[in-house]
């Protein structure tokens, strides 16, 4: 099957299968969300859908970044097609992380029912302050090394899938520096405090707030090597921001879709929306930000096929993007008058779906920062 | 007790009362809010705060406009705030229509236990499509003359307030033209359909949708005179727009109050976020939007005290007010990270009540095509 | 005369007057701008229009600074209004100096002239790099204590109004703090090194760059106290900004009444441009941003005859006015198409005026920085 | 050469021969700005530099659309560069119009001359008012067939690159629809009226109004087919704008390098202007903006050589290019503050470029109606 064609596919399966499922019911409740993902990952294996971004032998397509841009976008354009893929944040890129860092065991164990949709996982970075935010540095959860093991003291917030996950990476401090562990949700001393209500009403298993109480590991709960967490978490961020670019356009877009056919039809003032110079004004920066938004995000992607390193571009891409596609659903919210301000259409969740991601993974203000003190940097070097 | 006062008194009513009441269980909930409105309106009322519009022989503190801007700010800083103190949409603008066209059987029986807080009411006048959204011309919902009173038929939607309401003021056309009428929520033929979820998370008594089948009303629930109601309803709309610009001002103001707050508090990469020039140029940027939004709402309200036309400086305040303080919040938002994204504090909920401030009420893009048209015709005719 | 009456005249005399002698041959031509405004000012003294800033008994008008707003913008719709008027930057902040802090020998020998048109003047602050430039706690240029006066020693650039200029102010560091100097053009040590092309094409007196080469002048050349001129000069900025907010927001209303007669005239694709809803919006932003922009001027002058401190207000209505005038004469040009870019009619030329108004008297980041860090410690003391 | 190989020489030349060259003394001077050309042209001829987008048995180096992207880049990086390389407009289009349209003997007299450099021409189009501005339907300019010839009556203006030109193509009405004619600039009835001055200070040629007085040409005079006039100017338009946009990202780099050399030199208030974060997402938005402007720019040009429709891609690329090469150029100057604003540097002459380019080759508001209109067409199509 082409690209092409694998594209047209998912299109296909996302208007048939997703979106007459998709509910505000499902608004904040990860255990509905998880059984529409239930109904909908048999039907997006047999149709060849499944795993887009997994090797072949690991149950996958097989695809490389370019070619999952456009498979992730029309999956994302229902917040159910990339979960029905298997290919949604956080478990996507924790398959990524077992599959480079796991051994045989934690592959057997963890990555093999992950990617059979068997259960569920979440990453456990971010901490409350005064702990690790946007800096990694601060990272106040500790790990120390006892007998055949290692004991865990620490909270964690923002932990994007923890309702009803079977299994943590969570980072932690050590004497040998910052160190990935895999925990079960079960293990005693781990606790699952609350599910924070934030503003995106589909987060695949919520954001939980987690307690690690001397919480014990056995040593083969290590990820990759001690001491590495940090190196580890940061190959795992430029990845983990590309896809939700690509996931996230297509959510856009499925704004702009209703958007264009409510003014198509809709009449004010004896004319057409549509025929309206403003309408059209919107309806085109609408367009061209996808436009740009698809193009860095897909050259991005080439280069990460290519193996070059994207640290700047990623940043670049992650600012750009973000705020494009925040500016494509307003725009898209605000052509449908009151009718975008209601739950009718998805179009005001889409706006609370895309508001934190200018935020999630690195803040514009601090890419920004970044980014400009490099580009300096370099211009002095000159 | 002078103006400066009663400002500072309702600021102190607010925080001692209100804010501790906020809670994210009023989110889509108007019961709660009205029970936690009941628990408020006592305390305003023995604390002389109660009613600050109404005339003082109705009951109120009798406020002109340009007095009411400090004490609407300061009450909606908590979206409790203008319930409690009986200042909120939409029973103000509907008091003041009952005080204005309303003949002294329907003000006391409809206006006398609004002012007493004993009830609520709402105002049918947006439609679905084809009928009449921003365009009130294309009005669909008619009443026709029958012995002793009208017999009304239609579909309206967005009635804010209308769940749990008392009676509905709603626009209807007739043969003699568009016509305001008093309709009891129990009429028979008058039907809540349902509360519509849209993104505002604090309406009271929600957004209802309404159907008028066969609704008969007697003679006596015409309000104004009959063929007048499109006069009335745009009388309307201007004081209604400048009250919802005072109270959303002190709303977006609690947003950067709590994101100063934040940044005050909260370090990353080594500095406080309060010492960041970014993350200082988002306040100042708050303050400006802020100032320049209070000094067009107090000239708009100066004017109107002085009986002064109002269309233009209306209609100007309304789009730079709506989309200055969407600026301010959507700043101060940022500025706290993940934690703005939570409802742990109200930074995403204020997002979310403020985004249909930039659509009701007429979306900016119909207010910049009329005001355009204006000041053009204004232009060529020089 | 009332204000309004005043207001009316000077828009007469700008329409009579300026408006027919304005000429794209006084780009970047220091003499005949001077050899222009010789022309008006008789006609403007004439009319009871001239000095309106000034006290009576100086021969002004003794205009308080609410009063001066709409002359001043009136005044600013031609770049040669102000001038005509002798209401101009430099000389008039400079007036305002030599009255504050002037004896009786300088305010003879200085403003009297200065007052009465003959001679023109300029204010020497900023310095290249190393030196001040936004920071004036970089002085470089120094002034040492000999017998009977003292020997100035420095580097000054972007000194506007140097060219045929019969002084400057001039600031410079001494042992006992920066003290403020009047020294005349042709002081032996003194030279006008060049006049700086900037991209402002009608600065009265071009932008002069300055060297003081063992420049010795007398005793009585200290204005004010020794070791106050950073305070002086800080005084003079308030106001300075404000006189700039008020008469460039005139020069701004000039370009948008270009663009409506332009737009009302013009048609393409068989429509009136101005019957084109992307131009009603523009021109209705237009507007808005003006209004806003007197709101915020007024307030800061109503604050500033009060007695008030206006630090904050200043800076935030020098900030928000000079990016919304650039807006305003940026979508100006915009509508006019190929038209506006041309020098056939003001707007390019108006585009050049206004985009400096974001660097002089503080760049905009600079107000950012320090307002942002002033409300901040505001909120934490709190 | 290799592509790679070839945009470094490209810089090369431009560092070593165009930058030294540029003077604020070219300002408005056509004739100096041909001097400077003539003393570069040999140099890059010599450098094997010349004609990068001429078929290679045409003297040109036979670049595709996506190979000129670097190299236009970097000439542009220098108002200089684009004309040494002979790959300026007007004449790079007309050449390409030429190559396209043009017989043998037009080739041979025309083209041969122009691609050596030895002669310049323009492209008359564009009328005042009531003519053919963006709307070409409107061309007033008429053409009728007399005994050999044609006899040509019209009024264009903003013809760029007339002044001292040899010849232009001239687009005119006729019985059989609008038609190209090659009209040499000394034929009786061809008037150069005067250079209109315009806010851009560089262009070659200037900016030319030209009045047709019973201009009588003969019929090897026509270029191309009679009728075909508006098909060919259509034709001509995209690749032109694609080519401007490739030029002008030079340009707007180059006012980025200057500022951050400048902040990277430059201290106030205790701190180098680069470690001011302000200014380092000020550094960051130009290099996004750069970034989305290059990738939008080549993926047009790859479609091009691909002969893929580009209507929709280049007007996409048009409005976001020109738009964010202006807020580049504006963060640029703004960070340097009143240097920035001097000609010291060609900060302010890069703004005053830049900004037509928001309006030549078709206005961002006409492009954004065109593009909505065609999005909304195939949404309700779907």
């Amino acid at each position: 099957m082409s690209r092409t064609d694998l594209v047209a596919r998912v299109r296909d399966f996302v208007e048939a299968h997703c979106l007459p499922l998709e509910s505000p019911a499902h608004v904040h409740d990860p255990a509905a969300l998880d059984a529409a993902l239930a109904t909908l990952r048999p039907i997006a294996r047999a149709q060849g859908l499944y795993l887009p971004q997994m090797p072949v032998e690991q149950g996958g397509l097989g695809l490389g970044w370019a070619d999952r841009a456009g498979v992730f976008e029309e999956a994302g354009r229902s917040y159910l097609g990339p979960g029905a893929l298997n290919c949604a944040a956080p478990d996507q890129p924790n398959m990524i992380s077992l599959l480079r860092q796991g051994n045989g065991e934690q592959q057997r164990r963890y990555l093999k029912p992950l990617a059979d949709g068997d259960i569920r996982s979440c990453f456990a970075m971010t901490e409350p302050a005064p702990g690790a935010g946007s800096d990694p540095s601060m990272l106040r959860t500790r790990a120390r090394r006892v007998a055949h093991g290692w004991v865990i003291d620490g909270h964690k917030w923002f932990i994007t899938g923890a309702v009803d996950a079977r299994f943590c990476i969570v980072l932690a401090q050590t004497d040998e520096g910052p160190t990935q562990f895999i925990v079960e949700m079960d293990a005693p001393g781990l606790q699952l405090v609350r599910a924070i209500r934030a503003i995106d009403p589909f987060a695949i298993g919520g954001h939980g707030e987690l307690r690690f109480d001397a919480c014990r590991v056995s040593d083969d709960a290590v990820l990759g090597e001690v001491g590495q967490g940090l190196a580890y978490a940061q190959q795992r961020l430029e990845p983990a921001r590309l896809a939700h670019c690509m996931r996230l356009t297509g959510r856009a877009r499925r704004a702009v879709e209703i958007a264009q056919a409510y003014v198509c039809e809709r009449a004010s003032f004896g004319q057409r929306l549509a025929d309206l110079q403003q309408i059209q004004a919107m309806v085109a920066d609408c367009h061209i930000d996808l436009h740009a938004s698809r193009l860095m995000t897909q050259d991005c992607a080439r280069r990460m096929d290519a193996g070059e390193p994207v640290k700047t571009e990623s940043a670049m891409t992650k600012v750009f993007v973000s705020e494009a596609l925040n500016r494509v659903a307003d725009r898209a919210a605000q052509m449908c008058g009151a009718f975008g301000m209601s739950e009718d259409e998805p179009l005001a969740l889409i706006l609370r779906e895309l508001r934190p991601f200018r935020i999630y993974d690195g803040a514009s203000e601090l890419h920004r920062a970044t980014l400009g003190r490099r580009f300096l940097n370099t211009a002095s070097r000159t």
